[in-house]
C-alpha cells in the first residue's frame, strides 16, 4: 500500500516534517518513506491512496483507559473520586453482564478509533474480562489490557473477589491472551488501587508479569486527597512510598494520575523509571487536582496521556487531553510550559515508550508498524499559516476528533473518510441504549 | 416556519425540556411552542422542517470576541499577555488593511456560526472598523461591536491614535451603525484596557454610550499580574478600583477576564452590576490565571462566556469554553462546582442578560427572536442514557462544534445540515491564506 499525504509529521529523532513524500507499507510495516514519484505511483495505481490535503501522523497512544465504563458516560457527573466509585462506578461495573460489557467496549473502541487513538492501555473490570479481550482482538486495535483486580472493597463490598481466585484467573487470562493477534494484544496486570487490593494481590500480580515478557503492571496512584489519607492511615506511608516498600514499582509499571506526590515519591518514580499516565480531564472533573507534569518532564520521568473512563471525562478523544495537558499548566508554570510539540509527543512517541512499544510504534519511520492517522488541518478552524511548526499548534490547540479523516492499524484501515469499517453506528447505539437500560434495572434490583 | 425537533432545551424560567413539541416562527420571532400536531404539519407541509433526531437549543451568546484576530491563529502561541501583545498581536493588528481585516472577520463569523454562536460582543481594532460592521451586517449575525480605542501604547507605539480623533470617530461609527439591521447590530464602546487608554478616552467613551440607548462599554480588566502591577504604578489603584474612581463602571459595562480581583473590587463589581466575561481558554493559554467564577456566581455577579481571540485560544467554539469553565473550577471548589446546567446557562441566557438582550434572545420562549441551534447528541461520543438531565452533560462535557447541525438567526438559516449558507469554505480559506501572507510581509517591512 502506498499513502501519499500532503505532509508527514514523523516524530522521528529529528522531528522532521516531510512534504512531497509518500509512505509505502508491506505486511503492516512501513518499508519506505521517499520523495513522491509519479511514475512509481502510476505503475502501482491500485495500491496508491492519495490524500493530497491531509496530514499523516503516527496513531495516538493512550496509556490509561477504562473501556468497561464507556456505557456509563453522563451518569456520574459532579462527584468526587470516592463518591464516584461508591455511588456509581462500582455498582455499575458490578452490574455488567457479558452483553452490556461488550456494548461498552465497542462504544469505547469505536470512539478511540474515530478520534485517532490506535494503541491503548486498558484497565478492565472484575468479571468477564474475556469479553474485553475478544473484542480487542476482533477489532484489530493495539492494546495492553487486563482484568481489574479487587480483593478488598469497603466502598462497595459486593464488588470484589478473593485473592486466590484473582491470582488464578489472571494467570489463565495472561496465558490465553498475552502476545496474541500478531503481538498486538498484550497482558497488563491491573490491581485497581491500594484501597481495593491486599498486599498479597499487589505483590503476586507484580511478580507474575515477569513470566510474561512485554507485559505491564498498571494501577492508579495518588489521585485524590481522601484516597491518600486512607492509604496513609492503613499503611503509614504515602501511596508511592508504599508501592516502593512492598517492591511493586519498576520500569514496566504504569501509574495513572500521580497528582499528590511529594519530593521523595517523585524521586522514587524517577529512580524506578515508572511511567506516569497523565489524565487531565479526569483529574479536573473529579476535582482531584493538577499533576505537576512540567516537574516530571524536567526530571526525565516518563509521562504519557490517557482519557481515563468516559464517565469522568466525558470523552475518550485524545484531542481533549492534549489541549488540556497544555493549557492547565500555564497559569502555574508560565505560558511557555507544555508547548504544542512537547504535548503532541506525549500522545505519540512518549506513549509508545511508556508501554515499551517504541521500537514498533509512536513515530513514522521505516521498520515501524503502520499505525497511522490522517488529519484534516484545512478547515476554517485551523491556522491559515503555512509555517511547518504551526502544525503542532493546529493539532494540539485547535483540532478535535472531527479533524480525523482516516485511521490504519498495522496497515489495515479501521476508519476511512470518517466512516468506521468496524461498527455500524446506528446499530451500536441502539444496542448500547438497550443494554444500559437493562443494566440500570439490574442496579436498582 | 415550523421546526419539529426531537426535543427542546428551552432555558425558560422553569428550565423545561420539551419532547414532542414544535416551534413556529413568523417574521423572525417565535410565535408558538406547541405539542406536535401531524394534521397541522401536513396542512403546512412547505413550512415544516423536521429534525427528528436533533435537539433544539437557544443560540449561544459569547460576550468577548476579537474577530479581527482570527487570521492570526497559531502565530502567537506560548507567550504571556504583554509579550503576546507587544511581539505579535499589536504588530499584526497594526498591519491590517481592509482586505486582511475582512478575511479575519469572515473566518471568525463562519467559525462562530458553525459552532452555534449566534450573538457576540466584539472588540474591534484601531483602523477600518467599518469593514467589521459591514460584514456583521451582511452576515446577519447578532452583534454588539465597536472600534478598539488606543491613545497610549508603550508596548508598540505605532499602534495608537490620538484622543480627539478616537472620540470623533466612535461618535460617527455609533451614529452610523448603532441599532441597524433591525436592531441586530449595536455599538459597544471599547477602550482596549487601562494601559492603552488615557483617562479622558476612558471617560468620554463611557459618557458617549449614554447617547446610544442599548449600547455597551466593553473593555479588559485584571487579566494579568504584570498588567495590574503597571496599572497600580500609574494610578496607585487596582484595576477595577481605578475604573470606579473615574466613574466608568455600571450595569452596561462588560469587563473581560477579571482574574486578579480583590474583595473590595469584587464588591465594586457587585454594587455596580458589572458584567464579567469569563474566557477560560484564553486565561489558561496566556498563563494569566483562573478567575474565581463560583465566587462571582455566589455573589450574584453576572458571568457569561467568551472565546476571546483565535490566537489566544486557539478556537472560537463555545463548546471549548463551556467544558473548560466547568472543569477548571473543580480542583479548587470541588466537583459539584459549575455543574453542566449552570455552565450551559452562562453560555445562553446569562450571556443574553449580560448584553441586556434577554427580552429578545437567550431562551426558547414565545415572543423571543428565533436565534436557534440544532444539535446532534446521538453520536457514539454522547451518553446512551435517555434521562433528560443528561442533555446538559452531553452539551457541556461531551459535545464539540461537530455536534452543531443547523443554525438560524432571527428565523434565517445560516448553517443548514452542517453547511454554511454564507461563505464558500474553500474560497474563504484561499483568500485568507493569501491575505495572511501579504500581512506578514507588511509586518516585516
Amino acid at each position: 500500500m502506498i499513502i501519499v499525504p500532503k505532509n508527514i509529521v514523523t516524530v522521528d529523532g529529528k522531528d522532521r516534517i516531510l512534504k512531497n513524500h509518500f509512505v509505502e507499507i508491506e505486511n503492516g510495516k512501513i518499508i519506505s518513506i521517499k520523495q513522491n514519484d509519479e511514475k512509481y505511483f502510476s505503475k502501482n495505481k491500485q495500491r496508491v491512496f492519495r490524500f493530497d490535503d491531509l496530514t499523516l501522523i503516527p496513531g495516538f497512544v493512550q496509556t490509561h483507559i477504562h473501556l468497561c465504563q464507556t456505557l456509563f458516560r453522563g451518569l456520574a457527573d459532579d462527584l468526587e473520586l470516592l463518591d464516584w466509585l461508591q455511588l456509581r462506578i462500582f455498582p455499575y461495573e458490578n452490574a455488567h453482564n457479558k452483553n452490556s460489557l461488550l456494548s461498552s467496549v465497542r462504544l469505547g473502541i469505536n470512539e478511540l478509533l474515530l478520534s485517532g487513538t490506535t494503541t491503548l492501555l486498558d484497565m478492565g473490570t472484575l468479571r468477564h474480562q474475556e469479553v474485553i479481550f475478544e473484542e480487542l482482538q476482533s477489532s484489530g486495535i493495539r492494546a495492553i489490557a487486563g482484568k481489574c483486580l479487587i480483593d478488598e472493597n469497603n466502598l462497595f463490598p459486593a464488588f470484589k473477589s478473593d485473592t486466590e481466585s484473582e491470582i488464578d484467573e489472571i494467570y489463565q487470562l495472561a496465558r490465553t491472551y498475552h502476545n496474541t493477534s500478531n503481538g498486538k494484544i498484550k497482558y497488563g496486570f491491573a490491581p485497581r488501587f491500594v484501597l481495593s487490593s491486599s498486599e498479597k494481590l499487589l505483590k503476586e500480580s507484580f511478580e507474575m508479569k515477569k513470566d510474561f515478557e512485554g507485559s505491564l503492571y498498571h494501577t492508579h496512584s495518588s489521585e485524590n486527597k481522601d484516597e491518600i489519607a486512607e492509604v496513609k492511615r492503613r499503611h503509614k506511608k504515602e501511596n508511592i512510598e508504599y508501592f516502593d516498600s512492598i517492591g511493586v514499582i519498576d520500569d514496566h509499571s504504569v501509574f495513572a494520575h500521580c497528582i499528590h506526590v511529594n519530593d521523595k515519591e517523585t524521586n522514587l518514580l524517577k529512580k524506578n523509571n515508572v511511567r506516569v499516565s497523565h489524565c487531565p480531564s479526569s483529574n479536573l472533573k473529579l476535582g482531584s487536582g493538577i499533576a505537576n507534569i512540567p516537574k516530571y518532564l524536567q526530571k526525565g520521568i516518563s509521562v504519557s496521556l490517557g482519557a481515563d473512563g468516559a464517565p469522568c471525562n466525558n470523552n475518550l478523544s485524545v484531542f481533549n487531553e492534549m489541549r488540556l495537558a497544555a493549557l492547565i499548566q500555564k497559569p502555574v508554570h508560565g505560558p511557555l510550559a507544555m508547548d504544542a510539540k512537547t504535548v503532541f509527543k506525549l500522545a505519540t512517541i512518549e506513549g509508545a515508550k511508556a508501554l515499551h512499544l517504541h521500537n514498533e510504534i509512536g513515530s513514522i519511520e521505516v521498520g515501524k508498524k503502520a499505525d497511522l492517522v490522517l488529519l484534516d488541518l484545512n478547515t476554517n478552524m485551523h491556522s491559515m499559516s503555512e509555517n511547518d511548526e504551526t502544525i503542532y499548534s493546529d493539532i494540539v490547540y485547535t483540532s478535535s476528533s472531527d479533524s480525523v479523516n482516516s485511521v490504519m492499524i498495522e496497515g489495515e484501515w479501521k476508519i476511512l473518510n470518517k466512516k468506521s469499517l468496524l461498527y455500524d453506528q446506528k446499530e451500536l447505539n441502539q444496542t448500547s441504549k438497550d443494554e444500559l437500560k437493562k443494566l440500570l434495572k439490574r442496579v436498582k434490583n
